[in-house]
């Protein structure tokens, strides 16, 4: 079924004429319609007005761009001007944006078909969402971005938006055993995506496929489909287990081994990183400035709708408007303090490989699991994978998750995509 | 008559039972009645809601908050939920957001009264606006917080939000002799203000008075109302030319060097300070990074309603489309390496004065003046205030500049207090 292609492949096959974007939707709109009941990762479809932008691809007289006639799922924070925009907030039930949001519109542009709006937990926070993980429905899909990573994983998209403003994107791409891609921290523009922790919150993808990555960022930034930078030969890779190894599973202990040996084995340099012990602090920070700033960014359904807010998220508000300000401020500058630090250490590495999840998705849908290895990282603005390379006693996926220099991006692709064929090989 | 009330001096009247919100509220309406076919402040006003707040606050059996019936001004680019926000652009024409801006919904639960939405030039950017200077009206009263800067200085509202990107706070401050506040880059809540570019925009204040800057920052970052650190007794100053000295106009000069000698005298220790020569690359890297972020920022409206943007903002977009994404992270790299080389440099300082705009208002409704010597600043993220402190050869206001270290707001909040009782004493 095309359903089952990856996003990069579904693009080039529509250009070489080999399938249609009718049928590649219909195929998509099929497994929608089969599983979603049970999954629950879409808060809207309109499967015609799909079909009808699929149809129109398929008629054009030439092509649209490099995503001609390829369907893509975006998360409900994120605005459409031709689809709700919920927020998974019975505030914004029905709410219309009036407009496309900047990173919407440049895929639109390229050729992109907006399929539908993947369901976000309530303001991209921690309240449980309805939906389920496609590979066992008794386990969490994890959140926030739980609708993009569960349509994408259960082959309903073949690609979607998440946001992460603690592990928002690679939480539940780990979970749900697919690929995370958080930018570097500003690197995507953010005009029409609802925020939740202003110095936090990154755009980012949830793909099947690692070139999927290339291709979208391509067309996000405004460059070439292909990148120019040649990939890493023998990529100098820290391993790095955090202050935070105590609490992880089993099975993430073992993918990190599995990973330093064959990493090792198949040409790169592999070292061990200990973090200054400034770094301990970086867990604690992210949670000051992100409980601050939410606080903040929902002062007007805080002041107005507070009835409407999850009793967790009101807790959440209440906590953010509790800290004082010069607490804020002194977490802020955990955060540049050691971004400044790492800047330095990534002198020596081409990448830093650190836990992801503390395991596999837990059993439990009242939970969207734990963010904390995945948060620390997020507060040093550097770019991000989650690549799904192991599975956990329930047989279910376990990521690593893999950094690259602020603003080395483009560097970290190679490396991702050396990392994952070593690991995973087709 | 109650509109020449500064906005701390309003609150604390109101408070204190000497004045009425209503009475305050209608002196501003009845100056904006009188005035505003000329000045062209306001893109919304409805007299009867904001009289109806007004009576509820003098009516209320307690305070709401420190701003307790004092009305304020709302730049046309941020969102209120019971007005239009239009963005000066016939696209938003009667857009209704469905929400308040987080700084707005903050300012309500204050006690603040929204008085209107003032002008702005199209989404920000520099199409000449209908707002004339209203200290003479054949000139422009800078941008592209156009409205909110003319409506403070002519006494139609104490107080008034404005954003800035280049110069869009301090040019207008400067052009109609009010003091502009630009926080330190991500200080303030952008959630419900529409962009121009991510990394450059910085929400901010317009005000008559220096005191209403302490009053409302501490209502917005959440701390007391009054500021716990204590006053510089004689600042360390540094006057910094610039490498942009040759194009500034005698009244900028001479307000900079009657700053230095008055400065000097009343116990300041004053120096020169001559910036790295790579500073002389912020003013273009400040143009890519502005211009590149902006058109992307403006995708949904480039894609789909391209005639409805101006001429001007229709060139802008285009060249921002047009920038390779390496001559953007080169920019950003310019702009990153010089703020880390200006912290250092803020080891021996406590603030640096440097021209604001190249000299009084242009007597030319068609443009809205050069923003070249606050954009360079403002790519650095640091504080800092536009301080009217000169007049010019038409009698016209000119400002001095004056900047604080990354996240020193409250102590360059003392610092600027001191040089404006120096340089203009009450």
């Amino acid at each position: 079924m095309l359903n089952e292609l990856s996003f990069s492949d579904a693009a080039s096959s529509i250009k070489s004429g080999d399938i249609s974007s009718e049928r590649l939707v219909r195929d998509c709109l099929d497994r929608i319609e089969s599983r979603d009941r049970d999954v629950r990762a879409w808060a809207f479809i309109d499967p015609e007005l799909a079909l009808s932008q699929a149809r129109a691809c398929d008629t054009a007289s030439g092509f649209k761009g490099p995503l001609h006639g390829v369907p893509f799922g975006v998360k409900d924070i994120i605005a459409t001007h031709d689809m709700p925009t919920e927020m998974g907030s019975p505030i914004y039930a029905g709410y219309q944006t009036g407009h496309d949001a900047a990173c919407v519109a440049l895929l639109r542009a390229a050729g992109a078909i907006i399929l539908g709006k993947t369901v976000t937990v309530e303001f991209a926070g921690m309240a449980p969402p309805p939906t389920a993980n496609p590979l066992n429905l008794a386990c969490t899909p994890g959140g926030s971005s739980s609708g993009s990573a569960a349509a994408v994983a259960d082959f309903m998209v073949p690609a979607a938006f998440g946001t992460q403003t603690a592990g928002s994107i690679h939480r539940p791409a780990a979970h749900c055993g697919i690929i995370g891609y958080k930018p570097t921290f500003d690197r995507l523009n953010l005009h029409g995506v609802w925020p939740a922790a202003q110095s936090l919150d990154t755009l980012g993808l949830l793909t099947r496929s690692i070139d999927d990555i290339e291709l979208l960022s391509a067309v996000l930034v405004g460059r070439p489909a292909k990148l120019e930078c040649s990939p890493v030969k023998t990529p100098r890779i820290a391993i790095c287990k955090t202050h935070l190894w105590d609490i992880v599973r089993p099975e993430t202990i073992e993918a990190i081994e599995i990973a330093r040996e064959t990493l090792s084995i198949a040409g790169a340099e592999v070292e061990d990183l200990i973090l200054p012990d400034s770094f301990d602090e970086l867990v604690a920070a992210r949670d000051i400035i992100s409980s601050y700033e939410r606080a903040r960014a929902t002062a007007y359904e805080w002041f107005s709708h507070r009835e409407l807010l999850s009793e967790p998220l009101q807790r959440g508000v209440a906590k953010g408007f509790g800290w004082k300000y010069e607490e804020y401020t002194q977490a802020m500058k955990v955060g540049a303090d050691c971004r400044r630090d790492l800047d330095t250490l990534f002198n020596d590495f081409d990448t830093i490989i650190a836990p992801c999840t503390a395991g596999e998705a837990p059993a439990d849908r009242n939970s969207t699991g734990d963010h904390t290895h995945i948060g620390m990282w997020n507060l040093l603005h550097v770019p991000s994978y989650a690549l799904p390379t192991h599975k956990g006693p329930n047989n279910m996926p376990v990521a690593i998750q893999i950094m690259g220099r602020h603003g080395g991006d483009d560097a970290l692709f190679h490396v991702a995509k050396w990392v994952l064929e070593k690991l995973v090989p087709a």
